[in-house]
């Protein structure tokens, strides 16, 4: 098939792996290894030098291009501070209406209308939009998300959805939060698969209306931010039916409450009690032959004239569903960046506690131990902190990417999908940074962290749907998965699990495993270093061009795993629904891997920037730590296959380690740098007198 | 230094690690496995008949010897049901109130006092004790909580602690919970580190009286069960000081509330909201000189006779200090039954939507997909259910030990010693599992799963803190590995990290080296196989003896290597401290390591009992999924230590993916015979119609 000569097996390799049985000591228990040697005296002897953190320049490098509106939001959290203590104290009746009293007082500072287009009142930057959410999230997380049901997803399918018209009537109210509004796409039954939701829309030629009916109990739109109390609009998405022809799903401004009360033929119903964000009004929305003017199509992408006759620029009606859905993508990239600010707050929390909380003698004539003194306590915090700067950088290149693309400076068809599948893939690598670091932080604070009086249990709470709301985790991950199959082939991804089952064990598959051949993928990974066929034996841990291409070699081999896998089960003639199901954590596995590798590249890109100096020094510790936790955590694929060898392996646990110690030091300065409001930690108890 | 020869590598191995890069298929990605080739075909070429559970009969063996009791357990659960939306919709107050009524309630049907000797009105049986708190879990955790505090700590206190004269004057009322109490061990400054507590009890002999003070602020006793609203009395924690003397830390009862307001000298604070288990008034104690009577010392081990000399039947301080709280290891022993019930809960509700919910389409023409029959989903929710039957047995075993020490049918110091261990292991482990799996289950249930008309927002931030309460779980850990370390050399492990660090590297090291070196290991190992040197190549995966062989290397190799990397940094002049620190890591992960073996032991032993049939194939199903979860889970570090080869480690996930599709249609039985009252699923729009 190829004329290339294999990898030959590096030599040093074969001869350690595995290793035997023996009498002698192994290594690495007892400090043969040279990177242990090195450990004890890594502050002299190896010549590392541990370097000053200028904090307020750190935390200017973090806010980057939107630090003029971060501030806005931060001194809009700290005068609003005591909503903390309200969302505990006041009954949930109150604190809703506080939260939205509140949304609507941070909409007259501008902060949250930063997307909306200049001429309707907004500020015209949907780059300082994500930053001002991202900021915002620092805060009471009931009014980020009321702010993101109105503006993001209300708002936001207004002005992405509809045309002139919608924009004329809706916007102006709805950036001042005069009007107030639902984003009601997901039903009881349909959350995920939203093509097949139950709500339909009836063209009625004889009067110019659509009819908004839910066909069944189980069809209602349910988790419904602002449907509950305050909503008085709903962009509702329904089956479009026009002369007995169905449509597929679109979206219509449907009125839901007059005066207070539902509008006729609306039956609304509270979503009650919730884990968390319970100053968000959640509720179920059902139409009984609700009738519309046919203007209240939101008409960008398909229309139908007052004859009944249905138009639409995309002529594949799965194409339309997805563009329409992708124009919605601000959502998930917002939703991603308050995961990880929410990270920054725990992590600010926990380590600041860390540094003040003493238990246990270190020897018998001084003070009890510093908890971040302890080597697990460490391991446990150090990395998230890590992978926190790094999921910051990665959101930084996302936020970029959307606002250049909602801008119209970049504007083709490819640039579109990579900004959804990257929105989608940060989101769940984001949310789920959250719930772990969160927990750990909330675990590695004892018995302190579950008071109220902290930010743990609102966090843990309020974050908790973050994973499944958006788009569930896993679902968004296949997206991205599907995205990477379906790129090689240059075809559209317009197509749900079982058309990609096929159609990647059809056409598609010869070009994958083609380009995917493990001797290519060396051959790739090679040009990024100068190691030759040895790259992966002979590079420095601490190389980013050894890291990267680590994670380059993984994503590469695992899609082309999935392709294979793929191809098989379908020769094999399984159903695809069959085949789909055995490879789906391989399919989950390889969109994960592709996006740790983009994570990487914007980290490493970010620190290669810098100037040399103190400050590079200490964010590559940060960089080495993310990039070697990444790879120790999955080490068992790497020595799987081949690209690890035993003693590696151990040593990149033995770095990671060290690399922790070297952070130890500067770990405050990191959190400080975060920037997040002292009055947003709350906890004073826990991380001592700030001032 | 040994005569053995070194086991031989392995022939096929060597030809196959690394797979070197090379332009062939990768056999698991292409099918060429044997274990993949199998999969298509399971049901029928590999001869597996799938087995019929009989659930009845399941959750017999489940309930154990403590059926009877677990029945009423269960039934008072369903009496009381309305308490899981109590705890939504009553203040504060009145949910606290009406716990302690519950709890009340429920003594008065014997279930939360079985443990307490029958000639003051309990049951006389520890291990039913457990088992009725292990059942109670089922339902709302603040009842649960309660009950552990009154009837398990404050109760257990002056059972364990005290002798006749508290036991006639106390435990009568305290049993029938007339007499509410606490259990004030813990400070605001020290919680893992007991003994370093700040309040004082000094004996004055002018009156025959102990004072009892709070010397700082931090030294307040915090977190405090029934101290906010309920207690009357409280067993208090001091540094005993007779004649200037300091004595160490021993237990006092000490009235803190009069007619409901605190007694003299007493200051009371309520810790406020917390995370979960608001039905629990946790509060805070400060004691200005206040005046006991020397009787009050709970004085099973140690006195002090009125004219101010101390007796003690143990001599050595720290024995002594580590042999009192060691009898009151049934609170560690509940709460880890208690995750592991909470995780049976989260389980049964996320299987049984996962077997409802339908997401996407399948294939063209019928209906969406179940949620179970996505491998991602079952590769989520299976390996949790086997492990969740897995930490019963272990849990079972454990609560035997504990029944049989209490009951003092074994009595010496070693058994004692290891049921200590062992409590302090199993619940690190059951409570850990209980916050992963019901992280999981939520997530599996998508937005559904945020409601709190579900379990899982009670069971999310009620368990939240039952990692860290009754002993942070990596300080458990630690002194897991410690009584690992110290049993080698059969001296007592009343020492702290430090003393460890010295003691394991001064006289101890040499024994545990010598007793751990590899090949000891592996010959120890070999008697549990027939397989020779090539046990861990040539045994089949589903042979337990293959598993558990694995599970022992592992932990014993674990263990010698924290003994090895403690004598080295000693040796090179570390401080202790600073060698504690760096091997921290080594000594958890040693101690999880032997967790994780006695698991799959007791796993093993309870599977193996059984007789031939349906059952017993039903089991062992589980069985190995957890067995080789936990291998596949740490496969880098058998990989990395010799005893898994690239092929056998991959073979290892596909049989985990294939034991999935096996156990797939068995889980709503599996899931039934937990037993957990419909009643207590609350979530009838997740869970469907269950009658």
């Amino acid at each position: 098939m190829s004329t290339e000569t294999p990898a030959p097996v590096p030599p040093a390799e074969t001869q350690e792996v595995p290793a035997p049985p023996s009498t002698e000591p192994d290594p690495a228990v007892e400090g043969g290894g040279s990177t242990e040697g090195a450990e004890g005296t890594e502050s002299r002897a190896d010549g590392y030098v541990q370097p000053e953190v200028d904090v307020p320049a750190l935390q200017r490098l973090l806010d980057g291009r939107y630090a003029e509106v971060r501030g806005l939001v931060r001194r809009n959290l700290v005068e609003h501070a005591d909503i903390l203590t309200d969302a505990e104290t006041m009954s949930r009746d109150d604190y809703r209406d506080r939260v939205r009293d509140l949304v609507v007082e941070m909409a007259a500072t501008g902060q949250t209308g930063m997307g909306f287009p200049v001429e309707h009142g907004g500020g015209g930057d949907p780059g300082a939009s994500v930053a001002a959410f991202e900021t915002l999230a620092f805060g009471d997380l009931s009014v980020l998300v009321k702010v993101g049901v109105q503006f993001g997803l209300f708002g936001g399918a207004i002005q992405q959805l509809g045309t002139r018209r919608h924009h004329d009537e809706y916007l102006p109210r709805v950036i001042t939060g005069e009007l107030l509004g639902c984003f009601a796409m997901t039903e009881t039954a349909h959350g995920s698969n939203v093509q097949a939701i139950g709500t339909v829309a009836t063209y009625d030629v004889e009067t110019g209306e659509f009819v908004i009916t839910t066909t069944t109990e189980d069809a209602g739109k349910d988790y419904i931010g602002n449907a509950a109390a305050h909503g008085e609009v709903a962009v509702v998405f329904a089956q479009l039916e026009v002369g007995g022809e169905g449509r597929g799903v679109h979206a219509f401004v449907v009125p839901i409450r007059v005066a207070g009360q539902p509008a006729p033929g609306v039956r609304i119903e509270d979503d009650g009690l919730k884990m968390g964000l319970n100053g968000v009004d959640n509720g179920r929305l059902w139409f009984d032959h609700v009738r519309v003017p046919r203007e209240a199509l939101l008409n960008r992408f398909a229309d139908v004239t007052p004859a009944g006759v249905y138009e639409s620029s995309i002529e594949n009606p799965n194409r339309r569903f997805f563009t329409m859905l992708g124009t919605l993508v601000t959502g998930r990239v917002s939703v991603g960046a308050a995961g990880i600010s929410a990270s920054k707050v725990a992590l600010t929390v926990a380590v600041k506690y860390a540094l003040q909380r003493r238990q246990f003698d270190a020897s018998d004539d001084e003070q009890e131990e510093l908890l971040l003194d302890y080597g697990m306590h460490q391991r446990r915090l150090l990395p998230l902190l890590a992978r926190t700067y790094a999921l910051h950088f990665a959101q930084e290149e996302l936020t970029g990417q959307l606002h250049d693309v909602l801008t119209g400076r970049v504007d083709d068809e490819q640039t579109r999908r990579e900004l959804e599948s990257r929105a989608a893939g940060t989101k769940a690598l984001g949310t789920w940074h959250a719930t772990r670091t969160i927990q750990e932080c909330r675990e590695a604070c004892g018995g302190a962290g579950y008071l109220a009086e902290n930010r743990f249990t609102a966090l843990k709470a309020d974050t908790d749907v973050f994973t499944t709301f958006e788009g569930d985790n896993h679902v968004l991950l296949q997206l991205v998965a599907k995205g990477l199959l379906t790129d090689y082939a240059s075809e559209f991804e317009d197509m749900d699990q079982l058309g990609m089952a096929r159609f990647v064990a059809g056409l598609a598959v010869e070009t994958v495993v083609e380009k995917t051949r493990v001797h290519q993928l060396l051959e790739r990974v090679r040009d990024l270093l100068p190691g030759g066929d040895e790259w992966d034996q002979e590079a420095g841990l601490l190389d980013p061009d050894y890291q990267l291409a680590m994670l380059r070699f993984r994503e590469e081999h695992m899609i082309s795993g999935v392709a294979r896998r793929l191809k098989r089960g379908i020769d094999q003639g399984m159903h695809p629904g069959a085949v789909f199901s055995r490879v789906q954590d391989h399919v989950i596995g390889a969109a994960d891997a592709h996006m740790e590798r983009l994570v990487l590249e914007a980290f490493v890109a970010r620190t290669r920037a810098l100037p040399d100096g103190d400050q590079k020094v200490a964010l590559n510790l940060l960089c080495d730590l993310y990039a070697l936790s990444v790879i120790e955590a999955d080490r068992a694929w790497f020595m799987e296959h081949g690209r690890l060898s035993v003693q590696r392996s151990k040593a990149i646990s033995r770095e990671v380690a060290s690399l922790c110690r070297k952070i130890r030091p500067l770990a405050d300065d990191f959190v400080d740098a975060f920037g997040v409001p002292t009055e947003m930690l709350r906890a004073t108890a826990l991380v001592g007198d700030l001032g």
